[in-house]
């Protein structure tokens, strides 16, 4: 099975090193088709991977993995539970919260344990919701009782889809992927949290009073504004690293805490009796059902006819799942455990195929709680940084310098949160989670969405385009691009946004996948012909860099041949001028909500 | 009259320099008591600002006027209305929407004509609005029938307070305000305007219901954001200066219009039915009275009840309209013209005792009106500040400095904002206001109380104790004054603030203005012995500052020796220091809400 690279002897290099023995670079013949070498990057994953198992766990032994556990439980359930709300409501209440704990679970214990990255933080998304009602949507202007075993078999189809694709090597790909279709996709994501979160208080005026709606507009604005508020604090130069290290772990924990508690003020408050996260009885289904759908029982013809949605749904997770595992690795970090991507889409399929016959919302990688929970992970160390000015000593200016010194890498903080899920799903704990209110979950829609769109490249740029030239540094790399090709990379950029945006308030929502992976050929194909080499290193990057990462892709792509290859020096100097216009270079926002910068805001 | 010192000439130094002629410096036997030469004062004020009437016409003919007009209308009568509504239900429906704007286009024809300093913008404040109602409350439990002509009583012998302050030459001992009293007073004003906002808002859960209630508390906060939004977008790098001016000088007029059509959109926020600015028949009185009130009715007892009240209100208006007065004519407005403080609190007098036999709240100087009136007149240029690092011209900083090159002082926008408010009182645009709900007068409430709470040096103090220690620039004054006289001060300042608002809440409110004036006492007696003169010259500044204004004042005062000598430049280094500590010295924030810095962070 082995390609005929050598391997080189890497072991006196230390763990920062990985082996790169996998490539399909200089192959021939029938060693040129990936799924002539089946499984081969599963194997190199694997192997490259396991000499690390029994670190990931003695390595865990710090508060770092405390706090991350914390952190991550409320930033991976808060959101997971309110995609679940839209989600139950539209789906004829098949999904319910039940399911989405389960779910969440399910997919924390596997890739916790199993994953070769288990940074990558693996739940319920928004976009499988839109998913799953448009397909009830469309199953159910045939026969709705056939939804459930429907939904077994687009999630049997996607997960074998899953492991045709990771046994094919074919996540190599992904190397290909570049800020501009993944600053598109977080753009999209951000956008539709956002339409979610006024969604859910949509539906406090119509079902519950008009009294209900505004108070949960009130409760949903003053959230967002809390951790908003709190996270900037946290990233400011107040009080010691160590308290500002309290809020930024904790701002969701405070926040929802704060607000939950608001909403049972009795009085006006209470009295408004706005929806609260509504349960079951712990462990059983929502319809009542068993747990194990008789998916045999469907007429073979509807099995055929899930085929394309599994087909879709594998598109989906394989630019979801892989962009969020590419984003928790993303160069700000200093990781030094090796990635693994094939045999992590493998995994991904079994949890799909089990999530299938279960009825539960198949779980993918988690934008932006993947990075979040490096970033929880990651020892920041504030540093003075003082620029001298020819003025003098007094004159010179200090800054906060955030830099990232280490990551603890480990499994355990995955696992512990996954055993808090477990947690989440019996009895007493399903009733303390009744009594958060719905508009507190439009609140974490905008705080996760705002987050989203507000870190977009799309929007720094626009910000550029539009600051008065003259406080623009000079050396700001984005000068050397005419003003109407940064217009025009933009708008591309844009018009794939709306047109996502678009198709997913139709039935034809899921088939956004295909317009997102669409973007990837647009990118490598047609844009080359707009815009000269030198223009799309400083506006473009990839969005696989690092080559602890792209080992497990098979080696640096060679795109716009030379173009790209100074990429990581432009690009990172693009961000610094974006950064830089107000004269500060962006601070680490250590955010719940995003991670808002690349290495190169922290290095000059 | 005339004192002996001489009178230098003074007419070859041109338009910037006053006479300084007048001073009870040096003045011996009789001639050091001020009552014993009346008017001097005032005559001394007249015959500084006479020579400049034309003027004050003739400059009138820019674009800054009309901006200022418009700008200033919006930011006068709404606060206005703001008071009115909580004053209204407190007196009674005594004082409404009619005497309120009759009473702020009576000060503004009075002043804008006849002041000596036309910048200073004069009408109803929250203040006199505390005042009114606490009167009421007391009335109210002997003979409630008594309180028109007692309110009368109270504005009568006020004007003959105010007559005999400004004819005893009293107004001098202004000069002897500094920024720890007057910053305790902003302070006080800010907390007292946020819990209007928080009252207007509890009124519509009370009186309308809880639908209304909700609804107005989102209003409220979105109206908060908006104005707060637009204001910081106008102080970025973005669009031209051009457009960042459109901002900063419509900020409330765009959002005020936007909220109001906002609560009109019919469905669940119509249906809500919240309440609306009250008016009445135009040019009536809210109560059906004639105007002129019989105050000649009123008992004699009660006449003479009504004397400490009137002493009470002078007290007020003593501090407020000066202060008021002080900030519109404030360092960093590069003014050319003379004030006269004596000469305007004459006018005051005269208005005051007017609103009393009228039944108008009496007007006087407004905060933060009057300093905003002469910052939208203030002619900006936003220059490009280059900070040279020793690491050569690529890592150079750039970032706005604005500058303020002109005022454009004149009556002409006073004058034209008074006509406007007359037109306000007339039918169809009362209809208009009808429309505006109350909501967005809570807003109005947050948005200049938190201007002024923000801007506050009480704050900044507090930020910087917060601050970890090794971001504040080595240079930063307050490096020199012991951490813990820092404490001391800014705890007496809180102990001010915290006394005034709790008096405020009781029916002793009418004896706050006795606090805010002990508070100068305090400062230039017990300080001294609790702080080194040093200290006190980096913590503490003169309000009133500049030749041109102490000329009005009997010229600068010799407080604690040679301590506050140096203050003007060892307040500018404070105030940068506090302000840099983010790196940034802070930007002209043009805002509407406050005037947020001081000469000192325009310059280095």
């Amino acid at each position: 099975m082995e390609s005929g690279t050598s391997e080189p002897k890497f072991a006196h290099l230390g763990p920062t090193h990985t082996p790169k023995s996998y490539t399909f670079k200089g192959a021939k013949g029938w060693r040129r088709y990936r799924l002539f070498q089946p499984g081969r990057g599963m194997y190199h994953d694997v192997k490259r991977r396991l000499p690390y198992y029994w670190s990931d766990i003695t390595d865990a032994w710090t508060y770092r993995t405390f706090a991350s556990t914390i952190r991550m439980y409320f930033v991976n359930l808060l959101p997971a539970i309110a995609y679940t709300l839209d989600m139950t409501r539209r789906t004829g209440y098949f999904y319910g919260i039940n399911e989405a704990l389960f779910s969440s679970a399910l997919a924390a214990m596997v890739f916790s344990i199993g994953a070769a990255q288990p940074l990558t933080i693996v739940g319920v998304t928004g976009l499988i919701s839109l998913f799953n009602y448009t397909i009830y949507d469309i199953i159910k202007q045939y026969d709705v009782t056939l939804y459930p075993s429907f939904m077994a078999w687009t999630g049997i189809w996607a997960a074998i889809f899953h492991w045709i694709v990771s046994f094919g090597n074919y996540c190599d790909y992904m190397r290909y992927v570049t800020d501009f279709s993944s600053e598109s996709f977080g753009m999209y994501v951000g956008i539709i949290y956002c339409v979610k979160g006024v969604e859910e208080l949509v539906n406090e005026f119509t079902s519950v009073s008009p009294t209900a709606g505004f108070m949960s507009c009130m409760i949903a604005i003053l959230y967002f504004g809390s951790v908003y508020g709190l996270e900037k604090l946290g990233s400011s130069t107040m009080w010691k690293p160590f308290v500002r290290g309290l809020l930024a772990d904790y701002a969701y924990v405070f926040t929802t805490l704060f607000w939950v508690g608001f909403a049972h003020i009795p009085g006006s408050l209470e009295d408004t009796h706005v929806s609260y996260v509504p349960i079951q009885q712990a462990f059983h289904t929502t319809t009542g059902r068993s747990w194990l759908i008789d998916f045999w029982n469907l007429p073979a013809k509807w099995i055929f006819v899930a085929l394309p949605f599994g087909f879709l749904v594998m598109l989906l997770f394989y630019y979801d799942h892989n962009v969020s595992s590419l984003t928790a690795q993303a160069r700000q970090f200093p990781l030094k455990k090796p990635a693994g991507f094939h045999w992590d889409f493998f995994l991904l399929g079994c949890t799909t195929f089990i999530a299938g016959i279960l009825g539960l919302p198949m779980p993918n990688g988690l934008v932006p709680q993947a990075p979040v929970h490096t970033d929880s992970l990651t020892v920041y160390e504030t540093r003075l940084d003082i620029i001298h000015t020819i003025d003098g000593e007094d004159e010179d200016i200090r800054r906060p310098l955030v830099e990232a010194t280490a990551v603890v890498e480990q499994r355990i903080s995955h696992f512990l949160m996954g055993l808090a899920l477990i947690g989440t799903m019996t009895g007493p704990l399903l009733i303390v989670l009744h009594t958060m209110p719905a508009a507190v979950f439009a609140g974490v829609f905008f705080v996760v969405g705002w987050g989203s769109i507000e870190s977009s490249g799309i929007l720094k740029r626009l910000i550029y385009l539009q600051s008065e030239s003259r406080f623009i540094a000079p050396s700001n790399p984005l000068l050397t691009v005419p003003r109407r090709k940064i217009v025009l990379y933009i708008g591309l950029q844009i018009f794939g946004v709306a047109a996502c945006v678009a198709i997913s308030q139709t039935i034809a929502a899921i088939g956004f996948p295909v317009l997102i992976i669409a973007l990837i050929p647009l990118r490598i194909v047609l844009m080359p012909n707009l815009f000269t080499k030198k223009e799309l290193s400083v506006l473009d990057a990839l969005t696989a860099d690092g080559e602890a990462v792209l080992a497990s892709l098979g080696g640096r792509p060679e795109m716009d041949g030379e173009g790209l290859k100074g990429l990581e020096n432009g690009e990172s100097r693009a961000e610094e001028g974006l950064n830089g216009e107000d004269g500060l270079r962006m601070k680490r926002t250590r955010s719940g909500s995003a991670v808002r910068q690349r290495a190169g805001s922290f290095t000059r």
